[in-house]
């Protein structure tokens, strides 16, 4: 008998079997199986298709290219120093314009440094001393190596000497920015995001041939979209700050541009936007640039900047509709009807009132359908 | 009756339930069902496992790292300075060798510059004047702040007096790029992926104890892809471009990286695929080195610099054999089958000539099979 | 008859139609049924709800704002240049403090170099010469321009004269490195990561009052998490080298900061994972400084750096619980009872003894059905 099995199959390889159901009358169920199937059908239409927009492919790692360029010019009074011109090869660093950069705001300058022995400043807490015994030989300190001695620093204070860039940095912020109109400068970000899978481009600044677009126009973020050049002082208070505070001690800016492109819809549509956050309160670095005298003796000047560092990052991602992602949603969606009759059964099995004759009828017995034939 | 449910339930739970099929000698929808369990399996087979690698485990957020090195020295011959010798040195910046780069192919210089007050170039608009009135004081333009008088810029303009940086910067730019040959200059790109799920590490340089290897090969698409140095010029040219018009006025390259990795397949074949794109055209930036003269007043060497900037960037992905997605990979397409069915399901009970028939049977009502029984 | 099938299914829009299954004593089955469904119900729980946490939402793109801070000084004995105190502003370039920095270990300096005409370095290959005609006139070498004539280098070497910086740089590294004390220096890197799916903001470094906390702790993997404050030489060691391999020629250092946080558990467990490995062995690049003498003509200073280069990736990734996530993950799982379905049923008709009369049984045929109701 088990031998024409497979024969009888591949005979029959074009019968058509479907599956046999049992009709029940019973319309609480059927009501129930309705409302599940109404909600599984609102899940996949609403959701994975029109908010997820799951019939679309996806690209999420554009290729970005940022390119800034900081703008403006500001008179600065430092004290006993007299005015002074800060144009942007000055107070942007680094120059070159990549996605991290830098605004001076304030700065403490400590000229004509070179290397000698000098008392430690008594800000750095383990330099202060009484006498030559709280400085043992060659530990190391903030500005130097402890020579040994204990030395006057001042009327007040004595401090430990140091082998080191002699004269010490002199520790105290001035109280207010040196350049407080840096809150009118400009950042032009230019930032072009290509979708390699649509080989799709896009520009966050306007197409123009007009060279003088870029020098006069300000980003609105309802009029002036195109033109992707920020008051520095619009980006501080975007993340909630105000410019006199982070222009004297230094701060950190995030600023996060956000692509999000639906290629089904008009080029036009794919607008990034933009977003500012306080990454850090307090930033500062020092840099020193060197010279020597005519004895070849080396000398630097040594800088400490404070200032507001601005992180660009782009993220964006750009979907278009494709056969397969379609498929996929819809297949899945599908499988969903799938559990609204397992839900429904249950019911029907074990908390109807006639469960116990659903039953029988949904599960047909073989042994006994087979002694029906045979009587 | 009820109460007997859940006892049976527990006995009868080793008993096997089958569905229930009725059997169509239907050889129309028989051999549609066939068709689109046929396309369902081409689409599991060929799309998902063969194609997308369903069955594969991916890494898609490799650790990159990047270091680039430019080489290569050009003798460029500047209008009434004689000519000069650059080597990576002058030209690369930063020095570091990170992912984003840049080669000076041209540039402005303005020496000795100091703060004082001198009449703002005539290239900006608006400091062109023709009396005092013209140039209100204390206005920012762009190289200065106006001191609100108009003065002779040369014999034929006039424009506002600015304090600043003077004398300011001559805006005209050389005809032709100072450092032509740098389109025959190197870039070494050594890039090392780690794919961390599969610890997994490649770097797209050639693993060799040879020191000098690096300093004579190039790459080339087909027969050394091993040795990832770069001419500039094939770089240009690979975007579209050509050196001369980009090094001109300067430009932004985009080198992508990308690694898609097979690894049940051996790691030799694991290799990178360059591209190269146009990002911008015109780049610039200024960038200045301070000096002090003899009496202690603060000088200027300000450069406009352009040039070529190119920005590395690194995608890849990694994939190898996993049992769990190879799982679902094949789950979610059995779950396609179950869809063939039910559009044949469709075509039977409601396109069929004997549609009602085939109701009838595939939808066995309880009522009446009761009846049946009883009689 | 066809005409009222529509009419029909309006009608009968609540009856409820449960599939018909045939109910088999087949204990072999049965048993592999239940086993089956056992180990696609654990693969449910167990992988996709616990192990990937397939019940929560994710978030693996965060804004990852990194700076970082050196910190130490250190006493080099130079040959021949006495000694000097190397601090911060000294040895960490970019000044910035990015996520890619620099720490200078060792270097070569060429100090006064002008343009002008002088023997290659002996070390560049196509550069040694015997007589003139070994050295074309205008061909590129490393450091300049052959002038076409060999000239002697020193006593036992003679190279082509090159047009370029004068004189070349000396070749030869020093034995040991001249900052070798960095190993004790600093690397604080603060880095902050922001999950904006979930507005969840958090900061590797413990959040405290006291200003001098970060001036004195050290990171350790056990018991201090929260001070990310690395010594230099405790980086290398974890990355499996030795400070003093690297320090000589350089090298660069990758480090990865992994976060990986369970939003539905308390935010103090959202710890980040530190981890370092070698990218790199030989790193060094060349950096120059200009002047000016009194005569006009310019000057540089070229120093060739080595040191160790640290490479600071983030990556990081949050979950918490979602409603659409967590019905997609049991959606998919239920799919898989279905498979289980389909294996026994396989075996039931194919492999088992009495298959012809399961077969028989399942698939129903409506011809013989019918024929049985007419008789």
């Amino acid at each position: 008998m088990r031998s024409q099995a497979p024969l009888r199959a591949c005979g029959a390889l074009l019968d058509y079997k479907t599956v046999k159901f049992a009709l029940t009358r019973n319309r609480r169920v059927g009501l129930l199986h309705r409302l599940l199937q109404l909600g599984v059908l609102g899940y996949v239409l609403g959701w994975v298709l029109l908010a997820r927009k799951g019939y679309q492919d996806t690209d999420r790692a554009p290729r970005a290219a940022v390119v800034t360029k900081m703008k403006g010019a500001a008179v600065a009074e430092a004290v006993g120093k007299g005015r002074r011109l800060w144009d942007a090869a000055d107070y942007a660093r680094p120059p070159q314009g990549e996605n991290v950069l830098f605004l001076v705001t304030n700065f403490i300058a400590t000229a004509q440094q070179s290397q000698g022995t000098c008392p430690e400043s008594p800000s750095v807490l383990d330099a202060v001393c009484t006498e030559d015994a709280d400085c043992p030989v060659g530990n190391p300190v903030v500005h130097g190596i402890k020579t040994g001695k204990c030395v006057m620093f001042n009327t007040t204070h004595s401090t430990c000497e140091i082998y080191g860039w002699c004269p010490v940095e002199n520790n105290t912020v001035p109280r207010k920015p040196l350049l407080a109109e840096a809150e009118n400068f400009t950042l032009f970000i230019k930032n072009t995001v290509h979708f390699t899978k649509f080989n799709f481009s896009k520009c966050n600044a306007l197409q123009t041939n007009d060279p003088t677009y870029f020098k006069s126009c300000t980003y609105d973020p309802f009029f002036n979209r195109s033109c992707p050049v920020f008051r520095v002082r619009d980006m501080v208070e975007a993340a909630g700050e105000t410019f006199g505070d982070l222009a004297l001690l230094g701060g950190s800016i995030g600023v996060r541009i956000e692509w999000d492109c639906d290629l089904d819809h008009p080029a036009a549509q794919c607008q990034p936007q933009y977003s500012f956050s306080l990454q850090d309160r307090r930033y500062n670095f020092r840099t020193a640039s060197y010279y020597w005298d005519s004895q070849r003796r080396l000398y630097r000047n040594l800088l400490k900047l404070y200032g507001i560092r601005f992180d660009i990052s782009v993220h964006g991602q750009a979907g278009k509709f494709s056969i397969i992602p379609a498929a996929v949603s819809f297949g899945t969606g599908i499988a969903f009807f799938g559990a609204a009759t397992v839900v429904c059964d249950l019911v029907l099995l074990y908390l109807d009132a006639k469960a116990d004759f659903y039953w029988k009828e949904k599960f047909e017995e073989f042994t006994r359908s087979q002694k029906t034939l045979v009587e």
